[in-house]
């Protein structure tokens, strides 16, 4: 079983939205589907969830196109920004409505996570601050029967406490009940540790997928006098170099040369700086 | 100079949003304003711009009230999420606007982070992304001739990269011309760097004030066997215990023991996980 993105363009404005994205998102396993503002991530999503269409290409479930195909969409669940509901109804309405489409609605998981966040489910929707709209949000997404869950920007509003819960709940209902999960946020740092694959998204071009642990094992930094730093990493995959009046810092992925000048200091590069390093802007310095 | 909260206390629906809030901002100082949502931030950052009154305690500028008074409101500035500006109004006449108000708009500054940021000028406020009207309204904040700053959410919706950027620039433009900064954000970690003083305010108390530094040095985790964690820390100031199967987490402040038991691992305790802890709510828990 698996969802894949088969060749998806979707022109906007004669502008290339999205640009020929080739994807496999296998059951099972929970990605991260990063990119910077703008760059496409929630015309995929949309696409995914035949919320819009493609130009070109198409999304298949087990081989099946999901556009219009209420069979496929029925396991495909996504909790996007757009507020899909009709304001006037209450967060326990919402639970009630997503039931009646989805089924097998887990009010176990949903009456656990209402208590955690201290939710008040007789409140309309429209009534909630941005947090707790998101929380009403996820707890719907976390117990919908679909094998794939999309969260596009899950935590928008959160605070740290019940981000940290949210986290918690998404592992522990992960373990009880594997499916998909595809994460979008622009807190990369905070959900490094959740992810098993990373899916780079710049410009409607899919630039880069790989595990977390690659990603992570391949990014240094070299930092140090800035004509040493420049030296040393003239052969190197350089992503992006700092500079700091005489210091440098450049990130750069692959191997190392066995000797490095004792001058510079070699140090690891988390998963949100290797996002800014891959997606950093001409002309965006100061 | 300086700001000072006078016992300030705000009644909203028969219920304290702020209990007798004393606080002084001192000039040229970055402050972080920390809490959970709904602890209070904002209704405090409304009465000391004016855009809300006490119901007691009052809110001075150098000895002067600021409740309608021009003089002393000329030197303060807000930026929420809140939108003030009507809005069909274009990114340029927002500036133009808050230079009419304000005066001496530092128009360098803004242009320097129009370029950076790729902002269009000409856009009409309600045409831009969350994250590109939170673009605009931080580079009026930083343009505007105001001494004390007050910047709620600056950085709602922003990718990681412009994140990045805008913490650049805070710093860049407190170095040049130094003036007193008030950051309130859920984005606790990223923003530790950058200040001197915290402020934690809860269910619209002030519970803690303290330098960066010193809540660092302060705060510890003891990580190991649990009745081992529960007997070391019995006589410690304990924030909280997460437990884990046997294995306990203890996230203590103050002095330790001289001697911990070899099973137990100590470790620091960032801003973030400090404030978790601290504000932690009973049978906030999976």
């Amino acid at each position: 079983m698996s969802l894949v993105i088969n060749g998806v363009t979707k022109i906007y404005k004669e502008k290339n939205a999205l640009d020929d994205i080739q994807l496999t998102f296998e059951k099972e396993k929970i990605y991260g589907l990063l990119g910077r503002n703008g760059a496409g991530k929630s015309t995929l999503l949309n696409i995914i969830s035949n919320r819009a269409f493609p130009s070109r290409g198409s999304v298949n479930l087990d081989g099946e196109k999901v556009t219009d195909n209420e069979h496929a969409l029925d396991n495909i669940y996504l909790m996007s920004e757009d507020n899909l509901f009709p304001s006037p109804l209450k967060v326990k309405d919402v639970f009630k409505l997503s039931e009646g489409f989805y089924g097998n609605f887990d009010w176990d998981l949903a009456n656990h996570m209402i208590k955690a966040f201290d939710l008040d489910p007789k409140l309309k929707m429209r009534k909630l601050s941005t947090g707790y709209r998101s929380i009403a949000k996820l707890i719907t997404a976390l117990s919908v029967p679909c094998d794939y869950i999309f969260l596009d920007e899950p935590v928008l509003g959160l605070d740290a406490n019940h981000r940290e819960l949210f986290y918690q709940f998404l592992l522990e209902t992960y373990e009880e009940r594997p499916r998909t999960f595809v994460l979008s946020t622009h807190l990369i740092e905070e959900i490094a540790n959740l992810l098993e694959e990373v899916i780079f998204i710049d410009h409607g071009k899919l630039i880069k997928q790989a595990t977390v642990e690659d990603i992570l094992g391949e990014g240094k930094t070299l930092t140090g006098p800035k004509d040493l730093v420049l030296a040393a990493t003239e052969n190197l995959h350089v992503l992006n170099i700092d500079l700091l009046g005489n210091q440098a810092t450049a990130f750069v992925t692959g191997d190392l040369p066995a000797q490095l000048p004792g001058e510079i200091r070699l140090g690891p590069m988390n998963l949100q700086s290797y996002f800014v390093q891959l997606t950093k802007r001409n002309g965006e310095a100061k």
